[in-house]
């Protein structure tokens, strides 16, 4: 099925790649919008825009619907705004905010100006993005508890609802407070004059609209629910979020992790422009080039200690490197269990020891491979025994930093724990990994000569 | 609702700490089965005993469906075969079939032979773990085509499925291959008389029961799709998979992506125990450390030069790991992007102009910045300028082994591209930044002194 897909989104390419772009723009319009989006996104602009206007409005909806996220903007870009308003008011609301969200003010409020659906989704814009509200719909289906289920079910022949919204109905009170859900399970096996109060479940898992889309997409993942209800400060129901939402905020936020532990900006992808990448990663690489230097004082304060024994810059990368990588492994599993709340404040000491003891048998091993390995390459049984404690002692370096790094981001500094958690482990293992090595070097200089 | 949450399952630990296991059990039988598995994982395993045997089997087999699956081994270790049986009687299949894969065969088959429902779940047990079929339910409703509306939703009025399988109705002909799908929706809203196969979608996505979990996840996530139905090899319909287990498996991949780019086994845990944590870090740590050697080696060669200006010592870290970070970030977002399909083969070149154009920039930035302080140091304009063009040269290399490690882990050795890039990124650009500029010093070697 898969291989299938790529095979449709690839044929397309070729025709834009052969100059049909006529061609190409019907074979668009007629396959599914998942791979329709997938096109979009690997021609380059010029295709891009000719494929767009040759596009019919109603299937370019659903395939911006499909798009990623993060290359709507851009994609959107050469859209004119009266244009786009037209494409916006055949679209999921949520997703219109979504994309108003990540224009500039000034031609947000131009688009949103032109588009007749204005009033539906104005008031989604008043949450951030990353919050719960930013990311609900307001296509849901709320009934009083006094109706019958017979009732019910002759509104919805009625209303003949969205297909992707509709799969809980929300039971409200008179002034819209949440009491409680019945699925659409519920009310085709319930006897027709049975009220919606009684086979409704008031275990309800709802979202504040002002909650982390994080906490949300956990919330959705440790109750297993395929939607849940959002509300406000007032237990008032104001949307509804779908679960293929939720899936694509578990993945961003896994990609989050992932670059923000190699200190990237969050939003680069592969394929964005030039400068958008080096706006996003330039940061932390200076970070890690100030890092760096440090790092090269430390050294510095040893240089006598080099001249004489040139040795010590054969193990000094061996040594740092090594402890970096325990470090940065270490800070890895302690970040992504922060993230998967497998882990916190309560468990320090539990996951301290742990990591310590970890550290003690890798700096045994490592140690003593790597003193053997000095021995026989330098024949000099004192340095042999620096480069071992030197490694021995830089993994314990890497246990405590790994464990202490992430858990100080989180709980002292309140930022997301993988904030650059590998470049503070790095610069830790080789400034630390520096010092204990060059440092024994120069304590014990005259038995290495 | 989430604080609501870990409070109530910090509540219970303090019972268990306070050593009030009665008063725990009784509330871990009352909470939410996803709070109850939360505090499973975090208590030792002395009061997880003691809780495990005092929770009634109808919640205790609720909460074993919510513990995650890595940890589930461990924390039903200690269940007596046949207790465990009557237990996974009460559980869903799918989750029996993934506990049953995670045990040592004698004991999975020995469980088994206990269990009620042995023949249900036995035939899910072919599959094999990381699958669609490894994760599918049998517990899906399927009917034919000719049915009507009205005897279908009697139909359901007399099975009374389970709540979170019944989104769809699968129609199936004679020997039961897919034919459509009906949602409950399409259902509710259809005249009671219209027939399922003119009311059903004929479009319908579906998982081969072989296709791997990751694959599998990106089709549900690229369609939104609230559950795929699964068919075996001749089209026929074997199971279904819901959402929430492939948003288990999206954040699974995730997690496996961040720990292989750090070279860590893919099951590890911050929790999982010490001899476990050892076996699935010590690998790539130790092929890192062989890796180090390499560098040494390389440095060695240099010693005599290195022993003359012990200046080059300084600058060593900062040129390597300025490098190696540059190198882990363009892995990084390559990874990524393949794992996502954001790019494939086709890109690449594409993808390697960029990042070469990232890294001349780069390059330019920051050889350019430490030549300057170079200078400044060491008063030297040949040093100034040997320390700058091996900053810009390694930056190159880091675009260049960024794109090409994991594109060459995935094209042609057909691995997981994320398999310890990061680790093989790092190796070269220590490698090439160590020999290009301890090599240009020693061709300078003149004009250093």
């Amino acid at each position: 099925m898969e291989e299938e897909t790529l095979v449709t989104s690839s044929d397309i390419r070729d025709l834009v790649e052969a100059g049909d772009l006529d061609g190409a723009a019907a074979r668009l319009a007629a396959v599914h919008p998942a791979d329709g989006a997938d096109v979009l996104v690997h021609v380059d602009r010029d295709a891009r825009v000719a494929l767009i206007d040759r596009v019919p409005r109603e299937p370019m909806a659903r395939i911006i619907e499909y798009l990623p996220d993060e290359r709507r903007p851009e994609i959107l870009e050469d859209i004119e705004p009266g244009a786009l308003a037209e494409l916006l008011d055949e679209i999921d609301d949520d997703i219109v905010a979504d994309i108003l969200h990540q224009f500039p003010a000034q031609r947000a409020a131009q688009i949103l100006g032109s588009m007749k659906r204005a009033a539906a989704v104005a008031p989604l814009l008043r949450h951030a993005d990353e919050t719960a509200g930013g990311h609900m719909t307001r296509a849901f289906i709320s009934l009083h508890g006094d109706w019958s289920v017979d009732r019910a079910i002759q509104y919805l022949r009625r209303v003949r609802p969205d297909a992707d919204t509709a799969y809980y109905l929300y039971v409200v009170d008179h002034i819209g407070r949440l009491e409680g859900i019945v699925s659409l399970r519920d009310l085709i096996i319930a006897p027709p004059d049975a009220r919606l109060s009684d086979i409704m479940s008031h275990e309800v898992v709802s979202a504040r609209d002002d909650m982390d889309q994080e906490q949300m997409a956990r919330l959705v993942q440790r109750y297993d629910l395929v939607a849940v209800p959002v509300v406000d400060a007032d237990n008032r129901l104001v949307g509804v979020i779908t679960v293929d939402d939720v899936l694509d905020v578990v993945e961003e936020e896994a990609t989050e992790d992932i670059y923000k532990l190699a200190g990237i900006g969050v939003k680069a992808r592969a394929l964005s422009p030039l400068t958008d990448s080096l706006r996003r990663r330039l940061p932390w690489l200076a970070v890690n080039g100030a890092v760096a230097l440090i790092a090269a004082f430390v050294v510095s304060r040893f240089e006598s200690t080099i001249a004489q024994v040139a040795a010590l810059a054969v193990f000094m990368p061996v040594i740092a490197g090594q402890g970096g990588n325990a470090g940065v492994q270490t800070a890895t599993i302690i970040v992504r269990a922060l993230a998967l709340e497998e882990i916190n404040l309560r468990d320090i000491f539990r996951v301290l020891g742990k990591e310590i003891a970890l550290g003690v048998v890798k700096g045994v091993l490592f140690g003593s491979a790597l003193g053997v390995i000095a021995y026989l390459w330098q024949g000099n049984g004192t340095f042999a025994i620096i480069v071992a404690s030197a490694m021995f002692l830089n993994m314990i370096v890497a246990s405590l930093s790994g464990v202490l790094v992430p858990m100080t981001l989180r709980y002292v500094f309140k930022l997301d724990p993988a904030t650059a958690a590998g470049v503070f482990d790095t610069m830790i293992t080789d400034i630390m990994g520096f010092f204990i090595f060059l440092g024994l070097a120069t304590l014990m200089l005259d038995r290495l000569q």
